[in-house]
């Protein structure tokens, strides 16, 4: 990947340039990082021209290993007031990979109120007007774009939230059938590319080809084992496969660490009705499809096909997080409400998690009963319309208890947390407390050792060895969003060593490299260390490194257990 | 003032404690920044029970000193997230002070939805239910406590923003004739007071007398001088007393750094009709009074009294924050509109700079156009009912600016800037970058050797001496926010040092002490460092000591000026 596209958004000019000597050999998380750092200014509006929206592909994408298609989004986030990589599925990534660009830099900002559209293909890139289709939601904007640009191209979009700025805006990104279900969900990058005056970006890759491997031998070789080693494990072979991300539900209510109606318990009476084994039974008695694949080339398969009643097509199979936030923490166990709900956040384009967690804290204001699902949906249609109520709402949970005066607002650098109470799985808690992010489940994923015992064994309610697997899988994990995995590999990476060596092996023989596990180690850290540095002239101090102080006063059900990490030990996470 | 009462809401207890030794010899914002320092949590939710509202008179209240009625209110804010004073005239400091209060610390956190009235007097201090006052505007909260309680005692109260915790909410002090006018206005001291479930405290101080003077004679000799100094000087003995604090219309926006139509101009071409002259005059032909001291004592009487058109008391006359954030800000220049809305602001209990400058930034969203007085209206009265649009509202100009995808927000630390554009008076964006307040004039008024060329004469538009002007002025405004006397005697401070001698000697010959100049210097150094501390541990650094960004990148006509004063500098201000 050679190339970059600067999209200036002032002037209405892309320009395209090779990539610059600072940001050569990066990839993903690990170039929008390196860009954003040196390029935006920390202290700008994250709405303003002086903040960049950054879009790549990860190292390995395009080429044929395994589950490689995430696409990085990353800018100064609205929401958090940091630094933000979001990285999500579908085709885009890999069809900007074999167009051999590395990154699009949206610079600048439109004028107020017009709306551009990006398209790119092997003969360059342009912004033309995209007024057909303000207030367009994502599936409108898709079919819309399609009627012009046909099927065999992928599109990103951001829908009415983020044209309005939301700090809860997601960037769709379309999955091989085009349908915008694989989100950038979090910390509002839907809002940065709204400010911009963006509204989609067409990638057509017709006529290209899989990126050129210096070692086609040596990657064919690793590319086989990465794969084998993704199909044997029980978590990427089984487990996803079979019931798709909502394997969780059950498993992390059983712990105890399931949070329920605003953080208030750890355990929901109606998950039953809500888990993996309920959602694929569902599934498969529609016509629906428990397996698909949000990008080609996947093996894991999660992503599924969820129908409605009717036998038609509603949405994707609902992720594991989407289900919490608007299930259990909003005391909901109507799965077609909760479908209904995944792709309404879809088409309106926001973070199903932002949103599930806000509705809480609404709910706990009394805007709503908790167990209203109808009223859930009603107010995410004032959230698309922009209402007052959607105002408040889309901007999320922290925008959200001020409005209402809650003070149980579960959130960290004002992103909410996801479906892990922080009391019950203590390490979790350490990631949402430090994560460059923001509360982010994602960032260093030490629910695997902690629950699933998968990476260690750690007791989830001791806050012992916490800190130091939340470090390493966070150095982990910055690496592996550079490389366009799926994050989900990394359950086998955890398990099977050989699985880490293949990795390094395929990026080793795809750019002629002779890189070693430490190298990539090194390369994790580099990437905190170039966040954290933002943040801090951002101005992010210890203070943002905590958990809400509920979490350490309010015991959790069933476990009656608080969030005892000490303060002193967080602050040891980026010692390395 | 020996005795500190500790309201506990959690347990609806009141105790008496001596004031214990490190909170001696403290007053005003010394020791309510003192108290929240050292007993609210800095990383608390600051509408939690780990918050504490700390409510004090000054040093020399109570005492014959002129103009020596401020009231201190300070907690954690819940619109910057930091520390917090802010300070009120009305009657209900005196009365404090005559009862040997040095400060009242309301502590936990009633059960949600309970409502509490605190009476004090010479038998203690008691709390009873306050069902009665719910939801009620700070005029008729008054009105129903004078009906049990009488005319002779002092309410300190917060209206429906309070209740509903509001960041612009306001805790409201009565004037002598019981009209809830004086507001410590800023940071949401009123949603702190609302959090606890305190509707009210009654003063009532009869059958006391004044504090006792250790050294009668001296005290006499040195109010006399002061008093006379304040008559003596043309601020404080004629402009404020005949135009009241409007005086400064003309005059700041003749100088182009009135902020108008949320700080895009620096000029507004309606001041003549919005200005303390043409204030006064109207004040005059309704029979109103250009008149009134807002506590007994003092001299200066800036506040007078506003009749509407049918010659009826209105309110207060309207201040010059008050003008400017209802009137230029909003491109209004209708003197009986703000008028109206400073009455409703003081009934719902609201900070008119904060509500303002918010209304500012949701007419740059276009939900009312500048210049529409009725539209401003209604919008004060969604936030006292609390609609959807008042709850973003009442919650400040972040608050708005995030709802509606605004990126011109005027705020410091989440609080509003007030009537001075920081580019043509850099000094005073110097004292709104690194107060410990968030953004405010009161902290630090460079506006005076700036403009006024009192206490000095600097270059408004050089970035030349400012940090240290603002620097000195910020160590000297903590030290006067802490004797109780009004800021306004710092107008001829600034000019005559014998009044700053005559300050040290009432407070030496009321307390027995032998303080000089340096200790009173070093005094409000330390309140500094101790809020400066708070902060940090609250998660304030050097990137929130900034002013925004478009300051330093929109040119302000007429003098086609940015803020230049490098970031480097305002590091610098607290190195003492």
């Amino acid at each position: 990947m050679d190339w970059i596209y600067r999209v200036n958004m002032t002037e209405g000019k892309v320009t395209k340039e090779e990539i610059p000597e600072a940001y050569a050999g990066l990839g993903g998380r690990g170039l929008t990082s390196t860009i954003v750092a040196a390029e935006a200014l920390p202290t700008c509006h994250p709405l303003d021209e002086n903040n960049k929206l950054v879009i790549a592909p990860g190292l390995l994408t395009g080429t044929a290993a395994a589950n490689s298609g995430r696409l990085s989004v990353g800018a100064k986030s609205p929401l958090t007031g940091g630094i933000k990589e979001s990285n999500a599925g579908g085709t885009s990534a890999q069809k900007l990979a074999r167009l051999g660009i590395a990154a699009i830099v949206v610079e600048g900002k439109a004028e107020n109120g017009k709306l551009f559209k990006l398209k790119i293909d092997t003969s360059g890139a342009e912004l033309s007007p995209a007024d057909e289709l303000k207030g367009l939601g994502n599936y409108d904007t898709v079919a819309k774009l399609t009627e012009k640009y046909g099927e065999k191209v992928g599109y990103i979009s951001i829908g009415p939230a983020g044209e309005m700025k939301m700090s809860a805006a997601s960037v769709a990104v379309t999955d091989p059938e085009n349908r915008p279900t694989r989100h950038a969900g979090r910390g509002g990058m839907g809002a940065v590319m709204g400010s911009k005056g963006l509204k989609a970006i067409i990638v057509d890759d017709s006529g290209t080809s899989r990126p050129v491997v210096k070692d086609p031998e040596a990657f064919r070789a690793a590319a086989r084992t990465f794969a084998q080693l993704l199909r044997e494990h029980p978590v990427t072979g089984e487990g996803l496969p079979t019931y798709g991300t909502n394997v969780l539900a059950n498993v992390i209510n059983e712990a105890g660490a399931y949070p329920t109606r605003n953080f208030s318990e750890g355990q929901f009476e109606g998950t039953d009705k809500i888990s993996g084994e309920t959602l694929r039974d569902t599934i498969i008695a529609r016509g629906g499809s428990p397996k698909h694949a949000c990008h080609p080339g996947c093996i894991i398969q999660c992503s599924g096909i969820y129908h409605d009643e009717d036998g038609n097509y509603l949405t994707k199979r609902v992720e594991y997080e989407t289900v919490w936030a608007n299930g259990a923490d909003l005391g909901i166990d109507d799965l077609d409400a909760i479908a209904q709900m995944d792709r309404l956040y879809d088409d309106y384009g926001l973070d199903t998690i932002e949103m599930g967690a806000t509705i809480g804290v609404a709910m706990e204001a009394g805007v709503k009963e908790f167990g209203d699902a109808a009223g859930v949906i009603e107010l995410i249609h004032e959230v698309g319309k922009g209402s007052y109520l959607g105002r408040i709402l889309g901007n999320g949970a922290a925008v959200t208890g001020q409005a209402f005066g809650v003070s149980r607002v579960p959130v960290v650098k004002r992103q909410a947390l996801p479906a892990y109470d922080p009391r019950a799985v203590k390490g979790i808690g350490v990631t949402y407390a430090t994560s460059t992010m923001g509360g982010d489940h994602t960032a260093g994923y030490s629910v695997a050792p902690n629950i699933l015992k998968v990476g260690g064994d750690l007791d989830p309610l001791s806050p012992e060895g916490q800190v130091e697997i939340s470090r390493n899988l966070q150095i982990a994990t910055a690496t592996l969003d550079s490389t366009g995995l799926c994050l989900f590999v990394a359950f086998c990476v955890l398990d099977r060593p050989e699985a880490m060596d293949a990795i390094v092996n395929m990026i080793n023989a795809q750019y002629g490299l002779s890189l070693t596990g430490d190298d990539v180690t090194e390369l994790g850290k580099k990437i905190l260390r170039t966040e954290r540095e933002f943040n801090r002239k951002a101005g992010f101090s210890a203070a943002d490194d905590r958990l809400p102080d509920f979490f350490k006063t309010e015991k959790l059900p069933p476990h009656n257990v608080v969030f005892d990490v000490p303060d002193e030990e967080l602050d040891t996470v980026f010692n390395f």
